[in-house]
């Protein structure tokens, strides 16, 4: 029987490709998709269709109303910050930035792994592009992989030490393209835009999508996103 | 103005002993309560009632459905043990262990200290009467602690350490009591059962009314608890 994972899948480009990775290692994907109030919930839907296409052994969604708390372009209902200059991406911590995410998700997906006997994790954080964001740095998971081992019933008796896979972690965007197209993500199905269309198509000049586009860019693929009538295209 | 701190409220008789607590050091609570498909909902109205009596900055209720993962009889449609061997109490891990809770329990109070600018977080656990539950020692709140401070923007800027603070964590039962009772909690608000009847009522003889009937007991206080007709007094 294959070892399970859990593989925190967001519907975006990043964790499309973590869990063709997971999946290329021999892991038996659980994947988790967590509905945390987000405007963009469309990309629960590409989560779906990711999921569906890769095969995974199941496929959960959560939901968690992180607006509660509000704090973040993302949750909040204030305008997301368009056409930011691509100097600026990852020099100081964007307002897109959802206090503690990355630890909320994590500790979901811990809840998940530990009842599954599970002591793998994947999640597509990435400190290059977003090194803006402190939840997405290799300490921080570190330290968080230490935590959840002393959190756990398996980890106290001395049977596990959780292991957090960050495979996206020290690479660029056209890295990450060309790793997963490799794999044959679809990443036609994914949508990363901050703000995106009714179908989710891209705004085309968000962070994200301004990410996105210089990715496909520079890995000399053809960029399969749909973008709004009227958005900038590269 | 005060300084914020969240505290993390369940409607037990725990978490209103550290909301008073907490009041008493001179911070200004703001009080979480996590409504996290546990079977005794009426717990969440306890901490409603507390909240109230206490008076709270603010109070928050958020729904995380952990039943979705299973794994507990918490949150399992399973039978709770009933009648624990005293002897028997904090020897092993018990089946209502909710996996990974007080990771997901401080991870979403951390998002909202993070809002608040808070560097405080308050929980109820106590390593003596539930030293079973690994999450719930003081190795792991230290680690939590670590992890959390690198995973927030001010933590990351060096503007704070998050400090959590468990003053329940060496104390027993009837330690918390006599602490509360001085503090005036009304602990006639709280409910501790795992298995209440409509009003709240405890069974008497599940793990936390023994641990609660006992506590009352060794304190020297009246115990205030109204139990199910036909439950076992002492």
């Amino acid at each position: 029987m294959p070892t399970p994972a859990v593989v925190l899948l967001s519907g975006g480009l990043d964790s499309a490709t973590v869990l063709a990775m997971a999946g290329e290692q021999g892991f038996a994907a659980h994947a988790l998709t967590i509905r945390y109030g987000q405007r963009h919930a469309i990309e629960v839907d590409a989560a779906r269709r990711v999921a569906d296409r890769v095969g995974v052994q199941d496929h959960k969604v959560i939901d968690v109303n992180l607006r509660l708390f509000g704090g973040s372009a993302l949750t909040d209902e204030v305008e997301v910050p368009k056409d930011t200059p691509e100097e600026l991406i990852g020099r100081e911590i964007p307002a897109t930035y959802v206090p503690a995410r990355n630890t909320v998700f994590l500790s979901l997906a811990l809840a998940w792994a530990e009842v599954l006997h599970a002591q793998d994790i994947f999640i597509g954080v990435n400190a290059l592009d977003y090194s803006g964001y402190p939840d997405c740095r290799p300490q921080f998971l570190d330290a968080f992989s230490r935590m959840a081992t002393l959190a756990t019933k398996r980890g106290v008796e001395g049977n596990m030490r959780l292991h957090i896979h960050a495979p996206l972690v020290h690479l660029s965007k056209a890295e990450i393209i060309t790793r997963g197209t490799a794999l044959g993500v679809d990443y036609g199905l994914t949508v990363s835009c901050y703000d995106p269309g009714d179908h989710g198509e891209g705004c085309g000049s968000c962070e994200a999508c301004v990410l996105r586009r210089n990715g496909f860019a520079a890995a000399g693929v053809q960029d399969p996103t749909q973008y709004q009538s009227g958005a900038m295209h590269p």
